[in-house]
């Protein structure tokens, strides 16, 4: 896969937020490799209240990481 | 998206609760962008007792990061 | 809502894990707010196997924010 | 409901695993007090994988905050 | 039960990362003490694609003990 | 099994997310040996979202843990 994560530091909370958005997208796309087959997928968990509950709770997991590295952007970053 | 996110600090541990709720609506609203579709879900999760019970699990997770964004509000910030 | 928390200190491990089970059903309620609702589903849950299980996985989150807030109540607390 | 927790402390890693069951259970008896009829369900939960599955990963969120209060058993204890 | 859990300390990340799969072994194994009726529900999940992620996702989750109780095998230990 | 894992450490946090995701894989390897099993189930999951969704966490929980090992990839590593 092409390159896509270089960095878990992002300016704001909401980046930050956003970027575990994106981390939990990524899970799906290694393990389904072909766009075509998760856009047929993407309306069955789209209109499912527990299917966007269980992808809210993968998102909070990675975001817990991502405040993490950043410190939950409370002190300024030096690095 | 518009700006939701600028700060995990919160004055007390109660706002801190509301700010991991809405942590967990916002993994739901990002991934289904159609408020009117999410309005015919809301039935679906409010009156099923396992739903809810999810619910509750992601905003313990997201829970998790505020309180620790606010050092479980037990010291003065000096941020 | 009303003011329902106001610290994450407990005196006692168990004390804290009541709190942990208060958070754990605030989830709930804030997002099925109808008392009568919450009855009607009480059952549902409380005579159904997986759904205990899933209630204690959500607790023993909570009760993880609730442990570290009170440092595990090893240490004497100066706050 | 009595006192059943005092402290997280323990002597091994296997006394720490246990107490992680206990907290497991004691989130169960909370939601469902009836000792009667958590008698009926146990045969429905520990006759089926995905179940026991479920409270292993139960166990597993409580020790987490078990070996973390015992700084994992790692160093000798001043408290 | 017997003796199975001395030290949470391991040489490798392997060796830890095995560890982990002990533990979530042990979390069913307390609470279906029976080796026959563990052995009749073996095929019912390992043949499941879903009993096996969720397999996968109790060993994360006591990976993350075993790990941080090693300090990641990042330092040298003088426990 | 072979030897698999030597490190937690990476040079960039996508290495360390690919690393989460065979930590992922493994947990189902050790559990279901048959490599010709797992390949009848591989299209039960593939094609379902939940069960990609289900994938994407248990490779979120493993990422906390190789994230934390390499300090977020925040700072020189002087191991």
């Amino acid at each position: 896969m092409d390159n896509w994560l270089w960095c878990l530091k992002t300016d704001t909370p909401q980046e930050g937020y956003e970027l575990a958005i994106l981390l939990s997208q990524k899970g799906v796309q290694y393990t389904q490799t072909s766009e075509e087959i998760r856009r047929v997928l993407r309306p069955q968990y789209a209109h499912d209240a527990n299917s966007l509950i269980a992808v809210s709770q993968v998102i909070a997991i990675n975001f817990q990481t991502v405040a993490a590295a950043n410190n939950y952007w409370n002190a300024p970053s030096y690095y």
